[in-house]
């Protein structure tokens, strides 16, 4: 099955969080690839995969990066496809370093930045699929069933809650 | 026409920075409603809104505020629609107030959030262009046009320089 | 007995922290309802939640949450009851993210906002109590008797740090 | 009239901002004492009026301050009367310092904090009609009228974008 | 033997990090009196203390806070000693609320204020040995002493680390 | 007259900002030598200053700088003197970076930091002063009489807020 | 004459700030080439002037770039030659955002970070020309001249502020 | 062997960090010194071992620096050779004291600031060698393995994540 999403990491350390997004695509059944990519130290093969994102018919780009963060924005630099960044929290500066070079891109080419670390990996899955969702209606119904979902969870949590008191 | 985008500004004082969203939009030949309504004076008038929107078949939300910049999440929590958030520097706090309050969503209701001021408002109408052209290849083909005008641009200001030293 | 205030969160995860809201209520002998409600995926909850506790005739109303913590605002935005918000430390951002995002609410809408987590959390009981006892002469007469002990407190502390040099 | 809140500020120079206080409290019809007493040039005069201020009844006192902006914090520890904060934007620190110097309070003696500058002076004016409205019912009408207000001035805002378009 | 240095901190739980200070008072030989004291939970106890140590010829206060540190800035309104502030790190913050809180003295009263945490105690000792050396030719010798000391240290941590390679 | 203080800036654009601190030593009659020398620039310049000022028996050192503010831990690297640090603001970091390049000095060699800018430089000679009169009775009486003045000033602008209502 | 120094700017509003590093570079006699490139409008026109740069045999690329400012990253990734970095302010966020998009490259590809802003761009001409200089003993001998006529230019300005008194 | 860089810290607890320095200068075959001095308790010491490293030929100096990290700056003031600097996390504000304390120097003496912490430390060692490589072919041959290696890196990574799904 051909992916309709390509999910992007600086490092295989990087795995652990992006893994949720993975984690939300496959519970959207939306097919993905996932890889490692760094737009520093191979910039040719971020350009080579977005290229064949492109010919495959991949509809949005997932990247995460931590500290200077430019692995999104050097993807959007390369192809018109929505292009959704995941800053990560890699130094010691908290994210901040990774939050600011992903959402300050410069007018001209934009990122879709989303929250740092695993919330944001969560998101970048769900904003995926809403996009993809625009031309998909039952990924559209799926959407709504999910956010059925996870109202019922938040009044369990008010339940248990309530009960332990 | 029936628009494919809806605006939504805080206050009518982002005007001029949101109608650089909407001067994209324009160029791109999308059409769009902008309009006023604040998350916390008219919390039922953005519910409206996002319903009506999605009746007519609106495809991306954009929302610019500052300060306690809540408006895409709102906005968000009504909607499957993807939402784009433009932080507004409308504060002392240089805008870190809204990028954070945009940026920082919790897991399950993403907010697209890309740069501050001008430059996130040019930025929301190119990626709304994005994420329609995934189903309007000749959107798709415009995009691919304004990338080569964008590039042309850097190129002739190269000239400037060279030309005045 | 008919809770005077109500305290919500966003995630049962906040309840470590937000519990010593309750204790600090308990303390005073302020009824209070306690619960997990969603500002993002659940909207139409915390409507409903606001709507009741202003029937019941809830004084205060206290919400903690985390990262873009728009939980408080958006029960301000439904209410004229006085709302307390206890920004949460939820993300990589040390809660500077949830500081900002009640802090800084535009003009019209106030929430009153408190210090991060448990120190918050204590402050946000006490707030509470502090506001309750402009009418009832009995609760600002335990607010004073608090005031006390908390000095014998430290007044206890000086005296075993001259023990133990 | 008595007053039924007390207005403070560390300089006259904060009074461009503070007025926004005033002027909500007197479109409510509170009547308020507003005055200049510096927490660390005049502690003592800070604690005289504080206590004044408790003998008049007076139902809230609001601070506003710069910099370190210890004077609501200073107010707190001498009465149990809620004590809201307004940070003032007045060193090179856009504020921050005065945000954090408030909000920050230990636990123990809460400062309700609202944001910065003219904002935060309007909502301390609003939040302390919300506090004294629980015991005036009138007043809480006001409050109601002045919400559907607000929410008029933002569709009427809508409107003029819309003819303007 | 009467106390040259009051150490003050708002609470038992900065005695691990205001203890530096101590040690490096005891190494120059200055008698000091530490205690425990809170700006907002026992203000009439700080102006007591303060009052004592200026009758006592204290020559310098040193005072340790965390959070809205405002425990240097209440001493310093209440004497014209010189006061320094040690910021502590008791907060999610990473104690810039501290810093702020103390370093950004309105003009008229100072607070000397030296770095976060233990290397502030470390300095707040120093300096007040500095600030009474001036009066006081063998405290002078021993801080060149120590200064020599100090510059040996390094040069032995030099030699480890040849060593070590 | 023997200088007892003396005022080093970074560079002849800081005059404007240092001078409070001179204006505030003459109004107590100490007598200062205030200077231009770069930490960077002119390190052995820098050296050169601290050694005849030591000879000269000052009694204190007061350095404003801005950016990355070294001067005033380089003069404490020189000398046992106390060492007074205005933080400026010279770049488009609002100060933040010389407030941090002074207040975060490594353990052993302290810099009492007073606030950004303007206000700080008042307090650096206020601070100084305070310093100063440890070993000076008359000068202790002059700052006793300066706080009077400075509470009558506050006095006053409370009158002027009054009769303007 | 060939150049030894290429700079590049992501925009010609840059130019005032960038014009410094020419005015640095001319002042030692340095050939350069100045133009426009953007990392993320023109990466192609990016990737060509680096290897033409190779090509000549420049020795340093000097890079200004504002808001998420990549532009010298993704020149460091496509050559070995040592890459030095401008952050500007070209945002609300004061230049922070540009500082960190430079300064926290990932292991692997180092960018040498200056100051923000013109005292930065002054500072990139004088580090290519301290990296230029291990090969160009004439160079050195300018720096060092360089430094002398810095230090005279301190000492004058002391002279004058001694004068003014 | 001569060393051709010299390695500075401020203190032995820096070495666990700066040791990524010294594996990557091993690698490239380039031989170093690394010693400890303090900017601050032994400025001498910095100044003699600045002169003797001009003397050896060192290329180029690099220093790690926590908190009001002034070793690189100071370093800089006394030689015109390259100097790279290393901001370290040491204090509890996550290493912006040191970034800022670095990469903020005044116009006139540049520090070429690196990443915080370990990435830093590597890419000192990088950024040393291509300044070095400008008269040392091999060495730039080597560096260019080197980029090679690092993509294969990357390469490898992916196929991991690729066999690990």
């Amino acid at each position: 099955m051909k992916p309709r999403v390509l999910i992007m990491m600086g490092s295989d350390s990087d795995l652990p969080v992006m893994e949720e997004t993975a984690k939300v695509l496959s519970g959207f059944g939306i097919p993905y690839h996932m890889t490692v990519a760094s737009a520093h130290r191979t910039p040719a093969r971020v350009l080579k995969l977005v290229k064949e994102a492109e010919k495959e018919g991949v509809d949005v780009i997932i990247a995460g990066a931590g500290m200077a963060a430019h692995l999104p924005g050097v993807i959007a630099s390369h192809t018109i496809l929505p292009v959704i960044g995941v800053p990560l929290n890699a130094s010691s500066l908290d994210g901040m370093d990774a939050l600011l070079s992903m959402a300050q891109m410069p007018p001209g080419i934009p990122v879709a930045t989303v929250s740092l670390g695993k919330a944001g990996a969560t998101n970048a899955g769900i904003l995926a699929a809403q996009i993809i969702a625009r031309k998909d209606v039952r990924l559209a119904k799926k959407l709504l069933v999910h956010r059925g979902k996870m109202a019922r969870e938040v009044e369990e949590k008010a339940r248990k809650i309530a009960g332990r008191k």
